[in-house]
């Protein structure tokens, strides 16, 4: 059976959750609170060398972290990840993006500005003009596409993530318009779920 | 023919070199000056919306950035790519972790050593325990396995890139032995080059 370790407030988490919604993959749910330090304990570390989640394990002898890679193996063959080498190789690019220029100019500054408000207003100068060149590099790309590589996919739900949480870090989404309309057409997918 | 938008200095187009070194897969190269910003032209940009390299192009229907999904895409059916899909999802979730724990936290304090030292001192307390923390996790997955994902792979193409810029971002390698070493066994591959 497929374990799902999940923690609430995560956009990484939010991810793997509406996967296993979209594509009704029966699983068992493991909640740890992060902000306890519940996936840095030497038990979850000795399963989970990265002691980050969201975490999988499909057995005893499989067990994987990173949300993107996640997504990956749980969509193989099914509607959500393309066969065709050239569209796969979009929804990888698009993914890499995600976790490079996207995850983490978004990601951090909302954590900071909730925990560590001091911190947030140190690193703006540098958080705030990376959120904002790869926002405007979707804006282009959705300007003239319904989603981000051919039909819906797991490169949209992984950009969705943090996208949507923009505001959370000072970004307003209404000068995005191409964006907004695609995360308008990502709410509107059978399964949806809200980030919690 | 594949051509390969080429730029020195960067640990992502050195990916990309050696992996089409190593398969000896024929390409032309076009290169850029980073520093003179050829990567950011209109010219450019309207081919590559990225406007970064390494970026790939096939045919006038096919073009492709960031530098993981390059290596995921022409080392297809490959003995750099597994088949079997847990030892893929391992690939990919190392690729992942590299784009963002390891490349930021190195690459960038990297060139900020070189052109802004004011603002790497700065950002030094940002970057520096997330690149120790996870140089650590490297260390401890290496320490009882010779490559990343079962056998040397463009995982560790990707890991490597980086983690050898360690030093110039100001990380001592001999605090993290099993890390040197499977450096090492990276170096001894055949048709291995250096970074330039």
């Amino acid at each position: 059976m497929l374990v799902f370790y999940d923690a609430p407030y995560s956009g990484n988490t939010w991810k793997v959750r509406l996967l296993l919604r979209q594509l009704e993959i029966p699983h068992q749910v493991v909640k740890l609170d992060l902000f306890k330090g519940e996936a840095r304990t030497p038990g979850f570390r000795a399963r989970n060398p990265f002691g980050r989640v969201p975490f999988i394990t499909e057995d005893d002898d499989f067990s994987l972290s990173e949300s993107n890679a996640i997504l990956l193996h749980l969509s193989r063959g099914s509607f959500l990840l393309p066969a065709d080498p050239r569209s796969l190789a979009h929804v990888h690019e698009w993914m890499f993006f995600e976790q490079n220029q996207l995850e983490l100019n978004i990601g951090l500054p909302r954590i900071f500005r909730k925990a560590q408000p001091a911190e947030a207003e140190r690193l703006d100068s540098y958080f705030r003009p990376r959120a904002v060149s790869a926002l405007k590099v979707l804006e282009r790309h959705l300007a003239s596409r319904e989603w981000l590589a051919g039909s819906y996919s797991v490169a949209d739900i992984a950009l969705c993530a943090y996208t949507q949480l923009a505001p959370d870090a000072g970004h307003d989404l209404a000068a995005y318009p191409s964006v907004s309309a695609w995360l308008a057409r990502i709410r509107a997918q059978p399964g949806f779920i809200e980030l919690e």
